[in-house]
């Protein structure tokens, strides 16, 4: 990637503009009207992409070297899919509080904060207090990104064959960032129940080793109070959302509702393969690009930051990212089928609908500033 | 200014290579070598362009979101006129331990650091620590930008009049960043004395009033052992040095050696205006655009960060800033005169020629890596 002038600077009167003397005037008139600086910089169109390098994509713990690649991947996504601009940030700290505190110190020069591959349970405290400490969008992508394009995916599965997502009981195999943000978010747009299971079974009410955060999720997930493994909560179960790895043996799958859904969303390899999902599923989606419905996060943070920043929202709230996934969903419109519950990252109709739904959703709820 | 892809994303095979699965291969690739994120990263070719935005032009602590444009305005000048990527952050924190832990953080997602508008004395204090922290360059350009391209101006004045620096007594108006700079570098180059006045007169041994920075200014400076007014040192002297703003009176011009040079750099205000220092000085240059001899950083900076990047020096030396210096005065040639002591930063050859001196000076000094 690399950074760009939007100004030509010919001669020696646009040097005078772009640097002294010219500047001072624009930086005089920020400092009397601090509004300004959204007009007179690229701060509201510019996003930091925050990583400490802790859980990069299936890598884990590589350090914040080898993890810019993967950061500066995203801001030319960001780019092109959504017109917002990125800054690859990866920091040489793993401490929560220092993570918190040089965010914070940077944020003036942002429009929002995009947080990327950062080990759970510390992304979820990372995240809510630098939303506390901000007036710019906080947002763990790993989280929310996935969340909102999961429920796009669903919805249009419901759709298709005729049900609510109330009447739908929902699998997650998957308790770190992304399994903890869809089952919260998916409970929140309606979904009947969900079960979360991580490496040591279905996350419940009885289980002794839990942390704070899959104590929360045992709250308010798995009303049916299922316990044991993985296979127990899929016996009957309507949907299953893998965002773990491993394998899900096919007798499973088998024991699963009749038409379920699976959204076997690791990479590079499936929890369950397409092919044996088909057998006993009526919408298989997958995290790859070579099989139909493909999960992609590209689908929905473009959009949704720059609705955000279009609108200067103070954050992005869940009333936002639903209006993301509605959006997303809609885009499918009258084309909807079985291979087709979720548009393609190419789509060129997706950024837009996205964009425009998150920012009408930002003033609806009341944290736009124009 | 934005940020700009420079690979397209075309397909769903574009996709995979720049962001998941493929980008996880170059991800490892430096998790097992560092030294591949030179290479695979855009790292070593963008700079950080780092305040708090407390010394900001002429305008003083404003803070850092009124000094976004000056940084903003930096970032396009390193692009334009080094190829040099540079991201501006205005850090919320003037605290000196807090901005030198985030910078330290921040270190990994960037090639070099350009500090900029941060007030004295913490300037000095932020940089000689970074400086020792970092294995990347860091260059407060108030500094040593404005020393060097000083030099430069100085060397082909002595050539024109025929004089070695050796021979040359000089007075420096200004005890902030750029004077103190200036002094230490100057005298390196081989100046002959010089002494630097604040606003309370001569900084001079016999002082009380003096900080740590000061004070060791006087144990280097002020060789002839002059104390009182900026007018009882420019009185024979052959260099006028002007970074602080204020008036020198007429007759203290007058009273300088005969064939002196005036340097009065402040914006939009010269020390001395122009008409008046050509009554008594044989070489005059100024801050300002629209009179000849500009005394410009943008004629070093873009160069001097461009050549340590292109060697990946772990640090910019003494010697690599003399090289700038000597090459950016070995630009003007054989065209040297006395309206013609430095050329116009739009001179297409100075960023080549100081890029190569300073690469080139990196790999002498033993500080490039490649």
């Amino acid at each position: 990637m690399a950074v760009q002038a939007t100004v030509p600077i010919r001669d020696r009167d646009d040097l005078s503009l772009a640097y002294t003397p010219g500047v001072a005037k624009v930086c005089t008139a920020i400092a009397e009207n601090p509004e300004l600086v959204h007009d007179y910089t690229w701060k509201s169109q510019v996003v930091a992409v925050v990583t400490d390098g802790t859980a990069v994509l299936g890598l884990g713990d590589i350090g914040p070297e080898a993890s810019l690649p993967v950061m500066e991947g995203k801001a030319i996504l960001f780019k092109q899919f959504g017109g917002v601009d990125a800054v690859p940030i990866a920091l040489a700290t793993t401490d929560t509080d220092e993570i918190i505190e040089t965010v914070v110190r940077l944020a003036p020069s942002f429009g929002g904060v995009n947080l990327e591959d950062i080990s759970a349970p510390r992304c979820f405290e990372i995240e809510r207090r630098l939303q506390e400490a901000l007036d710019i969008p906080v947002f763990h992508d790993d989280q929310h990104g996935t969340a909102v394009v999961t429920l796009a995916a669903l919805r249009n599965a419901a759709k298709l064959t005729g049900r609510t997502l109330g009447e739908l009981r929902g699998v997650i195999s998957g308790a770190g960032a992304a399994g903890v943000a869809i089952a919260k978010f998916l409970l929140e747009a309606g979904l009947g129940d969900v079960a979360v299971a991580d490496r040591k079974g279905i996350v419940s009410r009885d289980r002794t080793d839990l942390t704070d955060v899959k104590r929360e999720l045992a709250s308010i997930t798995n009303k049916a109070g299922l316990s044991g493994s993985l296979e127990t909560a899929l016996a009957g179960a309507d949907v299953f959302i893998g965002v773990s790895g491993g394998t899900v043996p096919e007798a499973a799958v088998a024991s699963m509702a009749p038409g379920a859904f699976v959204f076997a969303m690791a990479n590079p390899n499936p929890e369950v393969h397409p092919d044996i999902a088909h057998k006993y599923a009526s919408v298989v989606a997958t995290g790859r690009s070579d099989y139909p419905n493909q999960i992609n996060n590209v689908l929905a943070f473009p959009g949704i930051f720059a609705g955000a920043l279009q609108v200067r929202a103070s954050r992005i709230t869940e009333g936002m990212k639903i209006a993301a996934a509605n959006a997303l969903a809609d885009v499918v419109g009258a084309d909807l089928a079985a291979d087709y519950v979720i548009p393609s990252p190419f789509d060129e109709r997706v950024a837009p609908a996205v964009t425009a739904a998150v920012a009408a959703a930002a003033r609806a709820e009341g944290v736009a500033r124009r």
